[in-house]
């Protein structure tokens, strides 16, 4: 028998039917780019992208570096080339039955983080130095739009292979910076603070007790973070990392987390990619919003989704899921990866 | 420069970023089946589908049928097999840190209609008698679960081609049952009655006037229906076909009304299929909740989202959409289609 579960933050059920695993084509399966097109995101190849807003590096060299963010050459939204305030709530004309239909100018930014100058495709093959490189501009691009003062949120999100929306191979993450917080963040900052008005607790501080008790969704545990497939996961093999320690904004994490944050990642990649297979993924990261102080209902977090099952015209209409893998076998085959697996 | 779109009923933001369709991998190619495999779903072998629960037909034997509704082979949901009440509520242990995780059995039906006997695939590709039937059974299987009282939702949907999730070519389409009425529908009916109540008219209703009057989105026209691509259209080619008159809920369409909606659901995917390729979509029928009565605010409607651009990281985490064609323009490429092409 399936099960409805329910998402503790959000009004999102989700359909655990393990039978339409066996469904024929209920996997997808992950297609390889075309190897002769050309990388702009390598090392040497800098003047193929726009002019980088930020480089960690080691020397002088235009092409030493080691973590770059470049605006996105195919940005969704951009600032106004002027200085003038931002052109909110125009509205399209008034119709002969009365409708407003609402439009705001695209204000905001898109940039692309490049994670290596090497051509790697997956976390997996990320250093670890590279990858707390990673962490650390993540950091320090929130920092700059929480400084900009015009912005409501920076949405910090990483497309892996071509099934997951990435048009490049090269490993590379992005950051769109927006004017209105969105509604899906909207919809579980109000969750959780409803969840903190009846407890007097943050609900994802109580998720982690409750897993590290439970454990039988638990993936792996660091000193500075915890990974676990949730409860009410949307697809198979979700999982999501949290900090222990209660922080709603992400760019607020200690320069001496960051390492720790990048090897409780990697390794559950490497564990996702040993367990699954190297599939397509997404990871998203969950912060409160820009300008907001700090929050004791609210807790940053990444939510990795990989593309291992179609959504379809009943995920669209509904915004419920259907999982075919239950959360606790997919925690279960991510544990029991060999060790030599899981930093390969 | 890209521009925000609000839904005028959801809190759903839409980025119209039409310099995006020039990125490498912005389309999605539709990627064709394995006509090796066997079809359970042509004329001829009715015993590889579990038992059929409806079929429209000419004749009394078993193969002679015109539409077929037959449970699905793997469902998400099913109905206990005594008929004891619906366990709903079961909750998971309570856990030390005191978080309780709601789970419910997967209590509900899923159902496969088959629109065709012959081994097609589009909704194109179907007779307008066939596709009659098809529109003539999704009513008799909504009035059926009407009746049946211990349901909430029925959902209908159709998944064409595998990258829209359909995991068998045979034209089919499927309806889920479900004992909560699920987010994105209730979502829909609260931002309805919120316009209603502030306007004392149907948001959808002043749609229609608006989009006839202005005619930039508009598509195609019949007696008794209308499609037009909407405001804040999600995805390139979204288009939405509702009833001119007022209705809430689909299952009390007039038989005479039938043929005109088959009519216009045909003229629109000719012309989609002719304006941006023969690629996967998904169709979802959009109706009042089962057991409710007629409602003022609310009006019956069909969402055709093509599957032409990839949904990534973004989507996932925000619920907005990046749209790369503008809806006045995917609306114009297909009015413009040649007549000769729209029935074919």
């Amino acid at each position: 028998m399936s099960e409805f579960r329910k998402d503790p933050i959000l009004e999102r059920w989700v359909i655990v039917a393990t039978n339409r695993s066996q469904r024929p084509g209920a996997f997808i399966e992950s297609q390889p780019f075309d190897p002769t097109l050309p990388c702009p995101f390598c090392r040497g190849h800098e003047d193929e992208t726009p002019q980088e807003v930020l480089a960690l590096r080691d020397g002088k060299s235009a092409s030493d570096w080691r973590v770059r963010v470049v605006p996105n050459k195919f940005p969704c939204l951009n600032l106004p080339s002027t200085s003038s305030e931002q052109q909110a709530g125009e509205e399209g004309p008034l119709r002969p039955s009365g409708i407003t239909y609402e439009r705001i100018d695209g204000f905001g930014a898109h940039e692309v983080i490049v994670e290596s100058p090497r051509h790697v495709f997956s976390t997996s093959d990320l250093t670890l130095e590279e990858l707390t490189d990673v962490f650390r501009a993540y950091k320090m691009r929130l920092a700059r739009w929480q400084a900009d003062g015009r912005m409501a949120y920076g949405q910090i999100f990483k497309n892996a292979g071509q099934a997951a929306g990435a048009s490049l191979e090269h490993a590379h993450s992005q950051l769109l910076v927006t004017p209105m917080v969105p509604i899906g963040i909207a919809n579980e900052l109000a969750g959780a603070q409803e969840y903190y008005r009846q407890r007097d607790r943050c609900v994802f501080c109580d998720m982690i007790c409750a897993e590290i008790g439970e454990g039988s969704r638990l993936v792996v545990e660091t000193a500075h973070h915890i990974a676990f497939a949730p409860f009410a996961a949307r697809l198979p093999f979700e999982t999501w990392v949290l900090p222990k320690r209660h922080a709603s904004h992400y760019e607020q994490i200690e320069e001496t987390s960051l390492g720790d944050l990048a090897g409780i990642l990697r390794e559950l990649i490497c564990r996702l990619e040993a367990a699954a297979g190297r599939c397509a993924y997404n990871y998203i990261l969950h912060t409160a919003p820009l300008g907001t102080s700090a929050a004791a209902h609210y807790h940053w977090h990444i939510e990795i989704v990989p593309n291992l099952a179609r959504t379809a015209g009943f995920e669209l209409a509904t915004g419920y899921y259907i999982n075919p893998i239950a959360p606790e076998v997919a925690a279960e085959r991510m544990r029991n990866v060999p060790e030599s697996r899981t930093a390969e």
